[in-house]
């Protein structure tokens, strides 16, 4: 598994101590258990419990338990704490977890994110990013704090590269953002001051090649991920937390949605628009302006949206035009929009 | 209602009188009538009359005149200023609009328009130009003449803001375009040099955040508006003299098509299509992928292409996948492009 | 026909002649002929022959032999070889085509690609391209080596153009990508280093005006062509091997997938994708949000996905809603994801 050192990327800000966070956000508490003070120095995710940290139980997680490890749990849902040691229970755990990482950490989104840089052959590199001598970056780019680029890399020009490491013989074509912030939000409480923090990076492995103008966002808490040897043609989304295996490949103006996992040797066509939260298996092909809604089972071909097996979307295609003779021309209301500017 | 000075944007050039002007376009003409001589200094919107102003009467225009104002209007039907003052009916509307403003205006889409920048930490800045001491600029950015950036505003890197107000705590992520050229013309007249002038603004209001590599175009002669916490997310294009509403949620990938209208609260998926000159009512939801190319009324969960009521949509889909079972194979000549390069 | 001399954007690193080749990819070689040893300094496409080239011939080309010119023909399909004098069969042809134009040609994909630059009036100009003086350049550009910029073009800011030759009057807006690596590989083979090398260019011609945030693959080892007059609109991707016609105009987030030829006069709306390798006709009327799989007959008019007669297209739509009135709620199986992070 891949690991990273967060304050590397997000430097801590104030020091909040398990005691002290329950003062911070004093006003959501219903209920709370703190049996140890300790230092909060980074933040947990279910599939990676780290000591001395704080762990946001939303109630989608599964959760897997390590009670040797010094961690606070906060959530809204009190079936999820029974058994912790220490953990508050509030009633805006979305408030809660900007109050408290807000106060912890540095991050680009708030007016008070430092950073220093050298102008450097034209870009602008990080005093606190690391950047191999046998790899090279073109004009006009910004590389930022606790970026990590390792040898043989081409970053083309005008790429903006924050809160990420890149492997490998990476190439990234020009006008490409990586490492920027997701999507995160509570509906509820919009706003650019409301964005959940978004405290991950996005991870690239070696010998991926990235296109020109793509977006690919930083993970919320751990890593967005793009796996070896996986190729990205232009202005293609990639949304936080998502993850992408090995030998991918993906064509222009795809988007794929948070947390979505897509597995090894996938190919998708141009402007497939791939749903948040689902899993793609192995060897999926999926057909150009397909729509994935949910998981599709490995060594699958769909199409369409929303995508089904690609034999069964040819069916519909040919259903539709064969059926319903007798239409009433007066009864088309559909229309579309043409010309100028759309 | 927002306001702004077109001349701190788009400096006036040449001064025309409404006489000068009817020698201008001389070779249009059809009939005239110009009560009184008075100096052109801006142009007026349907919804804004402005004295010493040209007014341009597109068909599709509501009219509401205002005879104490000095207006010079300008149509190709005789039926909409049959009362006023000072008109000029022109054959080709499309031409005179474009003749008269590329005369009296400097904009960045002719070669003479000027502005001069100071560099400052990386980033170029024109002399013509607000910033407030407490808003933030990356790297890479261009800020171009008349903008005015309010305070507690991130601009990350790689930005060109034109053409364009940024109220309060507004985040602009990296290689996003506001403020460039409309994609406004006249189909049987097309190419570069015969784009119709944009010499509107975009207005960014309070808490918004935008998202990296969008686009977001200025209007033709008024203003292209973000409400209040509105949020967009990557690789959103908004044309011009769009209009969206306050606290909406733009997912990744969505267009928006000139002139539409979006109301408070509403809510978008990724890869959404919105057609030109519609109204999408307050509460509206759209689910991902759906192309919009009518009137929503509030309140309505619509989906698909062209888009529903989702309830409806579903039943469509239910429908298309039971009918239809005596289909022949040797039939389906139905193909779609998968893999290497759409 | 557009010309271009290669060497001005990609410089020879090794010289290969006809024996040398045979050398380089001896691995690959089932049967081979070469009756004149010459130096390889350009590689042919079908309908362009050069004397002294390499002429990777894959399965799919025309091809119009002429033997009066020395060329090397490197072929899979024993079949197409038959006449030629020079000739070498591979069992692995992409391999091949990577290997030998990798060690002849400098390209950008490569770490050894060698350009240089002056720093004028805020952008990175190439000390081997050529830019008219009555063009103007924006801030934070960069414009590469072999580049031809022609009078009257407006270059914005933070555009980046490589590998390109920009006629009279061309408008390219910011954060758009010029001239960029196309998307060719083989799908066996995936990762960055086994991109094909990308050794053609940009050409657009007199009058185009562009948009922001776009990206325009240079071709495989000719031209993507934009013709006279042509508008593109914001977040466009058009891939390597394009050709568009004059008078075309291509709304919002349209995608043309690589090989595609488009006629004249022909006008998309917003969000459109065309599959690659097919033929649009003259004339051609593409709805907004259509998915175009086949060639197009000029004077057409299409909508939806696969991309039909509007008229067939707003047939179906009709059939769709009026068919299976008996429907079962709990058949439901569609789910769309709506809101937060798609």
């Amino acid at each position: 598994m891949v690991e990273f050192n967060r304050s590397d990327f997000y430097p801590i800000k104030h020091e909040l101590t398990s005691h002290k966070i329950t003062e911070k956000i004093s006003d959501f508490i219903l209920k709370k258990n703190i049996n140890d003070n300790f230092l909060i120095q980074d933040i947990s995710v279910p599939n990676n419990l780290k000591s001395n940290s704080i762990f946001f139980l939303f109630s989608n997680q599964e959760i897997i338990l390590d009670f040797k490890k010094k961690i606070l749990f906060i959530t809204d849902n009190e079936n999820l704490i029974k058994s912790c040691e220490n953990f508050i229970l509030v009633d805006d755990l979305n408030s809660s977890y900007n109050l408290i990482l807000d106060t912890i950490f540095y991050h680009d989104d708030s007016l008070d994110f430092y950073d220093e840089f050298n102008y450097i052959n034209g870009s602008y590199i990080s005093k606190f990013c690391f950047i191999d001598k046998d790899s090279k970056i073109g004009k006009n780019c910004l590389i930022g704090r606790g970026v990590k680029i390792s040898k043989n890399c081409i970053i083309k020009n005008n790429v903006v590269i924050k809160n990420a490491i890149i492997n490998e013989s990476v190439t990234i074509c020009d006008n490409t953002t990586i490492g920027t912030t997701g999507f995160g939000f509570n509906l509820l409480n919009p706003g650019s001051h409301n964005i959940n923090p978004q405290l991950g990076i996005v991870y690239i492995d070696d010998f991926v090649h990235i296109g020109s103008n793509c977006s690919i966002d930083r993970a919320k808490i751990d890593i967005t991920y793009i796996g070896k040897n996986t190729m990205i043609d232009n202005l293609v989304h990639i949304a936080h937390n998502v993850n992408i295996g090995n030998n991918v490949t993906i064509a222009a103006q795809t988007g794929i949605a948070g947390s979505t996992k897509i597995g090894n040797n996938v190919v998708t066509g141009g402007q497939v628009g791939i749903a948040g939260h689902i899993v793609i298996g192995d060897n999926v092909l999926i057909a150009a302006k397909s729509g994935v809604t949910k998981n599709i089972k490995e060594g699958s071909t769909v199409a369409g949206f929303p995508a089904i097996d690609i034999k069964e979307w040819k069916k519909n295609i040919i259903r539709l035009r064969k059926y319903g003779y007798k239409w009433n021309s007066k009864n088309i209301t559909t229309q579309v929009s043409f010309f100028t500017n759309w």
